[in-house]
């Protein structure tokens, strides 16, 4: 007897019609039942962020795909909350999150609204996968993630991830033929420098555009910087226990009053 | 010859009107020379968001402290991003983020805005500190916290963090003379059970308030929870290296074609 198909959500952060998720459920439709719940616009940069102040909107939508879809007012992480707690059937096998455009790699994962709806899915113990192409362009080319993407959403359903775990994927922006394999790798210590750009409103009065550019300290060979330039897929597992556990014994030798 | 007094960075999520930052400044005030840029208004559950598709405004504010004060349109870490790159004559020896009106205990880390202030510090090499009390309220008492707030502070001031380490202080919700100590602890394993309550607007479509209850699943007595249950104040050393290296083996035995 044939097994049930497995039942994947699919959501991401530059909105339901950009290109990068168009791609990714049309991927995972080959695997499973499609479920999407995306943001109903882009809301890169959110991170973790959750809508308690407002209240959310959802939108049954047919976009010409064989999957279920809504679009949802909200954050990436409430596009999780509302497919798990209130849109679907039961909860799903499989959570896919992207396909981002532009790079999540590194210190991006924590303020990755692509990545965040992975690490909910990772606090549900749902295995939750985030993947991002490193072109931020609306015409970015996806051709070379497709066979990666199914093969490790095939790997993570089969073999499943340890508890409170998820998976952040970058794609070089390079050719398929091109591509030198996938490694498995650390998050490479990295940051931006930001430059917050002043202008003048037509009234005299400045307001700023938060700006600035990617910079890699790390030049460890064991990180996803370094898989990425060198044509790698990086793979990093990704979890929810923030503790700095080798902070803790000097911090317990500090005595209060 | 007196040492410089130290630069200290105020920021929060609840809007720099709120009780909590206004104690926060006050403590801080004895120890340095203070600079407050927070929120202009309620944050919370932004967790790491930034603001990248819209613009930011500053406004400068005189409530009556010591301490120069800004008002900022973004998020907290906008607020992190803002003072140091634009406001700051300098980059601050300690940021401190608070005093938030609710727990950011366990997994709350990862929603916090006040938190994601400190991880932002962290993220620019700074000690830095979220505090909150487990009080929600407007009318939260915080005077139980403040000798504590003050150590604290002294002590990373004087004993640094490691880098890319950050502390999540929390306080339970009880008299200055029933607190039991200061536990340096884990992130409890932990979730919130969500229920999207449904209303109608009064064209009669729905719309959701996102909301529910949290369900602590760790019976540890080494956990965050545990301590604050137990009327202790409990400190997480939190660092942003978000790698689950123990998940690293498993995946690197997987093949792909």
């Amino acid at each position: 007897m044939k097994s049930k198909r497995p039942l994947i959500l699919v959501t991401n952060d530059d909105g339901i019609n950009a290109p990068g998720i168009r791609t990714l459920i049309s991927i995972v439709s080959e695997l499973g039942e499609v479920f999407v719940v995306a943001p109903d616009r882009p809301q890169s940069g959110m991170g973790h962020a959750i809508t308690i102040n407002s209240t959310l909107r959802i939108q049954a939508l047919n976009l010409g795909s064989q999957a279920t879809e809504y679009s949802c007012s909200g954050t990436p992480v409430d596009c999780v909350k509302m497919a798990i707690n209130k849109l679907m059937p039961r909860k799903p096998d499989l959570i896919v999150s992207g396909i981002n455009h532009g790079s999540n790699s590194s210190i991006n994962v924590i303020y990755s609204g692509t990545m965040s709806a992975a690490v909910e899915g990772a606090i549900e113990d749902i295995p939750s996968i985030g993947f991002s192409l490193c072109n931020h362009s609306i015409d970015a080319d996806f051709d070379a993630t497709k066979m990666y993407v199914k093969q490790i959403c095939e790997k993570v359903l089969s073999e499943s991830l340890p508890s409170g775990v998820c998976l952040n994927v970058n794609f070089p922006d390079i050719k398929g033929e091109l591509i030198a394999g996938v490694k498995v790798c650390k998050q490479a210590k990295a940051m931006w420098i930001e430059e917050l750009e002043e202008r003048m409103d037509p009234s005299g009065k400045p307001y700023y555009w938060l700006t600035g550019y990617f910079k890699n300290q790390d030049h460890g060979e064991d990180t996803d910087e370094w898989a990425l330039k060198n044509n790698f897929i990086s793979i990093v597992p990704v979890h929810i226990d923030f503790t700095a556990y080798h902070a803790m014994q000097k911090i317990k030798e500090w005595k209060f009053k």
